[in-house]
């Protein structure tokens, strides 16, 4: 081997300290120049507002920048601090800066932050064998990790293709399963048009899931009525795509983004059992259901039915380090024993990731979070069964576990939602607003006002917060409604 | 507001440390235990066979527990060192345990692991301008970031789709853009089959871009002739779909996954002509190829031509947090000022991740490691070159910076390449398995082996390695050629 050169650094040593030895362009001055920079507030939201790309907005409007968050908080750099009654996108479970996962994190950043799939690692094995002992050792097996939502419904799509060699997959209308094409092809919102330009991808079908408000049902009165109205139709719909050649049906446990719709009673068993009559797999979407946040460890364990494929991401980590995964039946994993996997990605199962999860998911059985959740459902929801009976604006409150939506409505008597589907012109940014002035961190979409509160959150603090909903939900009363 | 129950918590506290009310289900305990449990590497393996589903494979095939890992090496459970060879998937750049990364890691768990894509943050801010700054701030004006590699390509193709309304992507047979259903229809290889069961998703149209030394020709002395051939195939194929038509070219800036394909003198610049000539868009994925893998920050640098947009992963934050983005030009950032950004995830600059991408930008910038990585090709370049010339199994050795492969053939008088495409009976498992009995750890695809250590590698560590390599292809040598 006569070629090596004699560069020999020491290996123990940083290489390249030499200032005259560091690249020296202008472009790259500045990039480190911009790393160490001390910057205030209003410097970094003029840096998101000229370089990051928004999501769902227009670029370079206004934006706040956050500085830290702690708990059920976050603040800006004014010092203003916000409740954060989302969890953020539904993920935040755990409150932020919980001790127990930011020190998971820390003690594994210090021993090895990645390993690629190929190897097995403590955090990955464990933190698999724990999800399958939540949802039914019995029942599933294994778990395919993925780096958030829309990459597990991806996978999860994938593997009921492979395992059935049938093409087509169901999904609702009322639901968002993420944005990558195949999870955006299978959501039902708005949010997949810019997915179908040139087309959608081939064999994604949409059918309509119950909204027993908006369908004119009355809930605890009608819902053997809906329920069965729209299995009918499910499985007419069912039987001229021709059922033989449905690979899944794809639904969250509980429609999450699009407003906290709880079904009516039945409903989920009676798809399920549309599933065993057609020999469909059901995949039960739990990315923003699972994790405690209805008071089960995974949503679907409040009804009498089991699915084939849990897809989860957000409670997972409560977002401290993406994650996602798909946890599959022991059928589908025995399948793959003799079938190649056709699925794969560089982070699958990461290692950092895995730790947040191992932490987040002990704490949420080693404090019992679900019991918990359940207690302050007790504060929240008949809170908000009174806003809807208090208030004109208030068409349906939803509430499980701490997952619960408002239905806000311009006429209460013929049911008319403050804003038309996909309206651009909606008043419904003006009332979130009006939340977030009064510190009331949420989000909605169309005529719905989300809340979804981290799950350590006390009644003591609910009692705080709940009455600024209550003083906003007057000002539209009174503003907006007929 | 009468409803509030009284079970006041103290907020500071942590919630439900009572045992008796925690969460007692078997599934629960066993969970809890599984966390707590203190595991040999053997039974990291074993549960990782039981519960973890493995990419690619069949699953519960044998696997190996890695317990930590340090600069270019890690462990396994017996004190077995590999050298890592391919920066695992070609991510880990700076190596592992970069302490620089760690403590960005450490110190930003300590503030906020996390804030919605809704607010501006520190760290998101930051990457954002230096990313912008490195790619060139002349051309290029924001960052959409993402999870991963596959994520970033979707949605490079959906904003290309929307900015131009057109509904083609073009993009290489020779070619990995990611495992998400429009990312692996883009894909060239085979790893996209399973993506098309029922169908490929509309708009996708695959061209065969070169790879000299598989189709006959000599580097260094056809490449305007291979370039005018590809180009001459290129146009007419984007005339007889339309020009009109087509988004956007895809294209890794040096195809990596599919054997690090140098392409031919001047056909980056022709690709970009043709673009310009018919108004489509020109991505450049450089998930692999990105990150002063090849000498330069990104890849396309070695050409004379710039993208409208740069797809990016793996090496912004070296793997140690999951983290992908697309850099795009003024131009498709000016459309989305008018029009919404019809894309978002809910990790969208992950608040922790873009704290380990800063650490990790600055570092590449600061310690000048493209210039360290052009001393470094000159050590293993020339060594390469050396193997092509002494062994009947070396086909073509291909080398830009520290991202090389080697073309293993039964026949080098004819190029007769050690397996066919897609060869489910390959050796090329069993000399990978020769070269990791040896504690060098990497991978390849089809009759390629990958070499793309850590970047931060020292000309007497590469001294220590590559031995290793000369004695494998000496076995296969013997053991396979004709």
């Amino acid at each position: 081997m006569t070629t090596l050169t004699d560069i020999a650094l020491d290996a123990s040593a940083p290489i390249n300290q030499d200032a005259d030895y560091a690249t020296d362009s202008a472009a790259a001055q500045s990039a480190v120049e911009t790393a160490h920079a001390s910057l205030s507030g209003s410097q970094i939201e003029a840096m998101h507002r000229e370089y990051v790309m928004q999501s769902w907005h227009k670029q370079g409007e206004p934006v706040t920048a956050i500085s830290h968050a702690q708990g059920i908080y976050f603040w800006d750099y004014a010092g203003n601090r916000y409740t954060d009654m989302s969890s953020l996108l539904v993920c935040s479970n755990l409150g932020h800066e919980l001790p127990q996962i930011t020190d998971a994190i820390k003690r594994q950043a210090d021993v090895m932050c990645f390993m690629s799939p190929a190897y097995a690692t403590d955090p990955k094995s464990r933190l698999a064998k724990m999800l399958v002992d939540i949802a039914g050792a019995d029942h599933f097996q294994r778990v395919f990790f993925t780096n958030g939502g829309a990459d597990s419904n991806e996978n999860a799509i994938k593997m009921a293709r492979m395992v059935t060699g049938r093409p087509k997959i169901f999904s609702c209308y009322r639901s968002y399963h993420g944005s990558t094409i195949g999870a955006s092809n299978a959501s039902g919102d708005w949010r997949r048009f810019a997915t179908e330009i040139g087309g959608s991808a081939p064999g994604f079908v949409h059918f309509m899931n119950p909204n027993m408000y908006e369908d004119g049902y009355v809930r605890g009165v009608d819902d053997a009525r809906a329920t069965a109205e729209y299995l009918h139709r499910l499985d007419e719909q069912l039987q001229y795509e021709g059922p033989d050649s449905v690979a899944a049906i794809l639904m969250e446990s509980i429609v999450g983004a699009n407003g906290v719709i709880l079904p009516p009673e039945g409903y989920m068993e009676g798809v399920r059992a549309l599933c065993d009559k057609y020999g469909i797999l059901l995949i039960c979407d739990e990315v923003m259901a699972g994790f405690a946040r209805t008071g089960t460890m995974f949503a679907w364990q409040n009804f009498d039915m089991v699915p084939d494929m849990i897809t989860f991401a957000k409670g997972v980590t409560c977002g401290y380090v993406p994650l996602g995964g798909v946890i599959v039946s022991r059928a589908i994993s025995e399948y793959f024993t003799d079938h190649v996997l056709q699925c794969g990605l560089t982070y699958s199962g990461h290692t950092l990731a895995c730790a947040a999860g191992v932490a987040a998911v002990s704490y949420y059985l080693e404090h019992d979070i679900p019991g918990h959740v359940k207690q302050m459902e007790a504060v929240l929801k008949p809170f908000l069964e009174e806003m809807a009976a208090k208030h004109k604006c208030v068409g349906e409150a939803r509430c499980i576990g701490l997952f619960s939506a408002l239905t806000i409505v311009k006429n209460k008597a013929n049911r008319t939602l403050m804003a038309p589907y996909h309206d651009a012109h909606s008043v419904m940014p003006s009332i979130m607003a009006q939340l977030m002035k009064r510190g009331f961190a949420t989000f909605g979409r169309e005529s719905n006002i989300n809340i979804c509160p981290p799950l350590t959150i006390t009644a003591q603090q609910l009692e705080e917060e709940l009455p600024k909903l209550d003083e906003v939900l007057t000002w539209v009363d009174e503003t907006y409604c007929d």
